[in-house]
């Protein structure tokens, strides 16, 4: 391990022999986009090369490569991670898994797609279509990979009913940090035979390994959708409403937006909702509710007892969106992050409190930022205690000091640091500081029996234990 | 680790130095009960001591010294377990969480319910019933305790709507071999912040560590439920109407029995489900369907709409069962392991197959079975393809032959060794046998983190480390 590394043009020449000839990108090659993810906080590096690999074999050699010349590996799904966990390392590689991009298999018998880690959602959820079947996970920007959903165990807008990452992939291939290649899990939710490594790669943000293929749970798509938009006074009474609503059904999304991103998204996706200017004068808060069901008559019934509990929770008024609306805003808050990115913002949280503290959490961001004249946005997954918060603030220490002050009132609240976007490198400081030490030292230990090199997104999670 | 280890009754000694007066048990004191689970094949064995800790910490100072002396430890909860995951090791001792049985929480607006890991599933639905809630996993033993769930990743009739152990628990407190305490997960379902020690925990059988704690996610209990009994002239035939039946609802229970598993849960129950003598002559195999719902009127629709798939699919008739007589059929279906056992059933299998291949399972064992005149009677979990099977054969050596060829055919289809009563000692060799070696030797690197003395639960899973 102490052996000086070899030249990089040696070292090239190398990798460059394991692979096909077109699939090490160096020097001008090596397009912009490989330098960093969409994280607000993370500088960009350029790595020294990015690497195309087509099969788990020439991940497995190229991993060996990277061990023997102590040299980060940073996989790549699409780069949409907003924690830095695609930031490739000064003097590493980038593994792009982006030419593993194959719908191996959707077998509707069993309920399940199996696809290499490169697959978009967006070419998976197309393909699901023509077999009247989707893959519940929807964490809203469809560009991204299953890989990278799988590395930061996504969430997103169906979470409240259908869970996470973890609970819709059923099985995993995956190339470890010692090159060698495993399988876990199968075609079935159903399974007690030894320990579930498939779940413990779920969320590992490409520290343990690389994967290649995920077995997906599939569901069939609803037969019948309707959107509805209830504006509140504020944030308490639309915290109960969720609660009231989840007491009694099952929706398919549950989000809120505080009253300035709900503008703010409008705004930069030139939209409107038709709400009467005395009611969005008056309005704190929105819940934006999806449901589904199996008949439009069904459906039309779940509308209206909706509809009876927001009403009793103190809605200011209930809209059932038309359907090109709701698509428009559903579209538009998926984009809610783009708008506060183009608006300035510093820092991305997306701290998880216990669903029912999330009122609490709130009124104490909204003191932080009342204390340092910093503006904080907010919207989110409020039927899983999930928010995302945009902070605005040019001053680089004032946002540390808030930001900082925001991740303690989340674990005064019994929250973690991330509901779904992840660690990354930009969180490191606030998970270690949040994590029981005894529980980090497990999960080091855990990393080093994967990745005995420390070659595998370094950096990310826990400290670098390679040279930078 | 090679000092040799002290006289038993000095150790004892110092085990009795460490725990309340009355809370280890030696000899005479020692009840039958600790020295086997219900498998069908493992031995008893009677342990040196068995111990009753009542905190984290005792568990720890326990751990600590058997990890001094090398004393194996089994954790127990209520030893319903069916693959000997709980018989204890000579000259080893038991760890009962049985005084760790109390409701610490239930927290109707977070979903949640936070219990000590002896509390059974009994006295848990007892306490919901009173907010209107319901811990979704219905492994059928009302007796088992959520410790000995998470130890096996329980899953039972309800996973086919609601999942199984690993998703309806959201962390866990765990004693680890190093006698570390350690907390993993919260309050909420979503969450990307490092490795999920709780899901590694789930499943591991006692191996990694000692779950104390566990924080359980809650439903409603549904408004309005009904019971649907559906003779078919084979299994195939009924396997094709569960297809159908989950392309188009959502049942909370789906099982299938066949013919003997009928006949003989209902003699061993004294039941009757009123089915003319014709149909149950031409009857092969039943599919039993439970449907909830929020109101009664939709689920007068629901039952409707399900009638009408299992006709398309050939059911040879339809009943809709009275609630006393549907209560009576469910009821006797979770005893029927005792109704094999008591009938002289060998061994048990709960082989898991992409739920798609189940009739090619099925087809396979009455191939095997006949081939060896064994009989072997099936009911369980056709929409996760997960079925137990009872194996009726006087010849040991045949009934290990059956037994063998039958994992062999599970396998060959994809499938898993155990779906939910887990490896323990019992199936060892066939998970061994039937896992590729990269990942059992990580899995083993695990352990060793985890538990670097081999003292939990040694010869479960993996070969023991430590002398027998």
């Amino acid at each position: 391990m102490s052996a000086p590394a070899k030249a990089p043009v040696d070292s090239l020449r190398e990798l460059r022999s394991l692979l096909p000839a077109d699939a090490v990108l160096s020097g001008p090659e090596i397009g912009e986009e490989y330098s960093h993810d969409e994280s607000l906080t993370e500088p960009a590096r350029v790595p020294d090369a990015v690497v195309l690999p087509e099969t788990p074999g020439q991940i497995s050699q190229v991993i060996g490569w990277a061990r023997e010349r102590r040299v980060a590996v940073t996989p790549r799904g699409s780069g949409t991670g907003l924690a830095g966990g695609a930031t490739p390392r000064s003097g590493g590689i980038v593994m792009s898994l982006q030419r593993m991009n194959s719908i191996l298999e959707v077998d509707p018998a069993n309920g399940v797609a199996v696809v290499q880690a490169g697959v978009t959602l967006c070419a998976l959820d197309e393909e699901l279509a023509g077999h009247g079947l989707m893959y519940a996970v929807y964490p809203g920007e469809m560009s991204a990979t299953i890989g990278g959903n799988i590395a930061t165990n996504a969430g997103g807008m169906r979470a409240v009913r259908h869970g996470v990452t973890r609970h819709n992939v059923l099985g995993v291939q995956a190339v470890l940090g010692t090159g060698v290649v495993i399988r876990s899990g199968g075609k079935y939710v159903k399974v007690s035979s030894g320990y579930d490594l498939a779940q413990l790669l779920i969320g590992s943000e490409g520290t343990l390994g690389v994967v290649t293929e995920a077995i997906l749970k599939l569901i069939p798509r609803p037969a019948a959708s309707a959107t509805v938009l209830a504006p509140f006074a504020g944030l308490n009474r639309a915290g109960d409403a969720a609660s009231a609503l989840l007491a009694r059904h099952a929706p398919s999304v549950l989000e809120y937006l505080d009253r300035m991103s709900m503008a703010g998204i409008l705004a930069s996706e030139s939209l409107s909702v038709s709400i009467p200017s005395g009611i969005a004068d008056a309005a704190g808060a929105y819940l934006l509710v999806m449901l589904d069901d199996c008949t439009d008559e069904r459906l039309a019934q779940t509308v209206e007892s909706v509809g009876t509990v927001l009403d009793g929770c103190g809605a200011l008024d209930v809209y059932v969106l038309p359907a090109q609306v709701a698509a428009n805003l559903i579209r538009a808050r998926e984009r809610a992050f783009f708008a506060a990115k183009a608006a300035g913002a510093g820092d991305i949280i997306d701290v998880v409190v216990p669903r029912a503290q999330m009122p609490a959490f709130l009124d104490r961001v909204e003191e932080i930022a009342a204390g340092a004249q910093t503006m904080v946005v907010g919207c989110g997954h409020i039927g899983d205690g999930n928010v995302h918060l945009s902070v605005f603030q040019q001053d680089p220490a004032t946002l540390t000091q808030v930001v900082a002050k925001i991740y303690a009132a989340g674990r005064a609240l019994d929250g973690a640091v991330s509901g779904e976007h992840g660690i990354g490198t930009a969180k490191m400081r606030y998970f270690l500081e949040h994590t029981e030490t005894a529980n980090v030292d497990v999960q080091r230990h855990i990393k080093a029996v994967f990745d005995p090199g420390g070659i595998l997104n370094p950096g990310a999670l826990f400290p670098a234990v390679m040279p930078a």
